[in-house]
């Protein structure tokens, strides 16, 4: 019986979020209507929301050996989140400047990291028969061997792919679950309808895949007719996050076994919930309140 | 004898600085090629250039419970200016978060205040007689009663006026030294031509009148002719607080009584040396420094 369902491997994060009081200009000193800081990070915010729907949940990352550092960390362990793969280097830990711009889905991110704190992360062998499933983006090299080893294992590997680089084509054929970007979908398919292009993704890794697009919803595809899933409507806050938020209860309802269909509104739900809030993770939805929302 | 030779009254502020790696776009993710951060607020770098330069100084301000208001408060006591006189109210810091681009003055500044922690601040009576020289701006409202008091003790009185709003304009006439920007001379004078703008403001207030314009130099009226003063030629890594570097570095010429021409110098050549470091404290430059490139 594996120790975890999920183990990720992915940057951690300190997310400092401000709200434009203005719109937004380049070369100009504007005021803010409202800031907060919190962790974040594609994997870690997924973990983050998995660990809040009650999933067991590890991520094997690393953090500078600076206050941020320790703050990542422990509002990691806050939310139920194994930390103990975390390894401290010397540097800068991996910190992002958020500025969100009230009723609008538009952010600007600018994010500092630090390849040395990163280097030589290694995925500890003895974690890939301890779970059921693995969580990876491409942003840590550890990701290629975490995926190599935990298919090895027999464990789900669900990939978040954002932006077409060397790094994701290599791990796309180690994956179960190829949840990419709507950006990306059209960029290796060459098709704009985002229909063809899942059904095209499908045609080339028979793989599960979803092409997420925000507002505008997800498509899927496992081997039959693409399931299109409109997003719910929301008054965001602030859409941080919710890619990820996505992802993390994309992969909880499908570790439970839910159909498709079931799984990709729960994960729409479930993001949707998340736009209530400031940042990536103020706003984490429990399970009741993602059944509320499907109920109602 | 007066305890201090400047005491400033002004926002203590915590700026994170980045410097962008590719030009920045809105609503875009982007990395940094760097980060660091320090604090910052324009009065309070200001005393941190006369304090580096050997004058006693002190901080009427106040800070936010959290750790960036310890931290501000260190920094600042680190630069050996008086920190006694900064007020530790329950809410967040001050905080900027400043993006500057890489070979160009160019800066985008988003910054967050709680007006709550600088509410009800008083400029403390028993200093008006404890210094020669009153350094404010107008962003917080006990510069009105310091400049008051500090008028009716016998002090100089130094204004950095920004932009045009009402409580800049009740404090001019107050003020012996009204250092301007470009934007503020033009939209008082209604003169785009700044010689006839500072010349303007001096038939006006019948005070010293320096208008600064970043590297197009400054011009300056005493009560002769306009002088104007070049920037000395700078490859700037950042900008970030030039003015406010000019500002200090000014008062000091004026408090040992230079003559106006070398005292404007003596700026210019601070405030190039300023552009050698990210943030507006890192390269804070000694008299010795100063004297090297005015001898240069």
């Amino acid at each position: 019986m594996p120790q975890f369902d999920v183990i990720g491997v992915g940057i951690a994060s300190w997310d400092m979020i401000g709200v434009a009081a203005t719109p937004p200009v380049l070369g100009q000193k504007q005021p803010l209507a409202g800031r907060t800081e919190m962790g974040g990070g594609p994997v870690a915010t997924a973990l983050a929301t998995l660990a809040r729907l009650g999933a067991k949940v590890a991520l094997v990352s690393a953090v500078g050996n600076d206050h941020y550092g320790d703050a990542i960390r422990a509002e990691l362990a806050h939310f139920g989140i194994n930390t103990a793969f975390i390894a401290t280097r010397p540097g800068s830990s991996h910190v992002s400047f958020v500025l969100a711009e009230p009723g609008s889905d538009r952010r600007t991110v600018w994010w500092y990291n630090e390849p040395a704190v990163f280097a030589d992360l290694v995925f500890p062998p003895e974690l890939a028969s301890q779970t059921r499933a693995l969580l990876i983006d491409s942003h840590l090299p550890a990701a290629l061997s975490a995926a190599q080893q935990v298919r090895a294992a027999g464990g789900r590997i669900m990939i978040d792919a954002e932006r077409v680089k060397p790094a994701v084509m290599e791990l796309l054929p180690l994956c179960d679950d190829i949840v990419v970007s709507a950006n990306f979908a059209r960029a290796v398919t060459g098709l704009s309808d985002l229909d063809a292009a899942t059904q095209a993704l499908h045609d080339r890794y028979r793989r599960l895949i979803v092409v997420t697009a925000g507002e505008a919803g997800s498509w899927a595809c496992d081997g039959g007719d693409v399931i299109y899933t409109p997003a719910f409507p929301t008054q965001p806050v602030d859409t941080t996050g919710c890619g990820d938020v996505f992802h993390g209860a994309l992969l909880f309802a499908l570790l439970r076994d839910d159909p498709l269909p079931g799984a990709l509104r729960f994960a729409s739900a479930a993001a949707a919930l998340k736009t209530r809030g400031l940042g990536g993770r103020s706003a984490l939805p429990t399970l009741a309140d993602i059944e509320a929302l499907l109920a109602s």
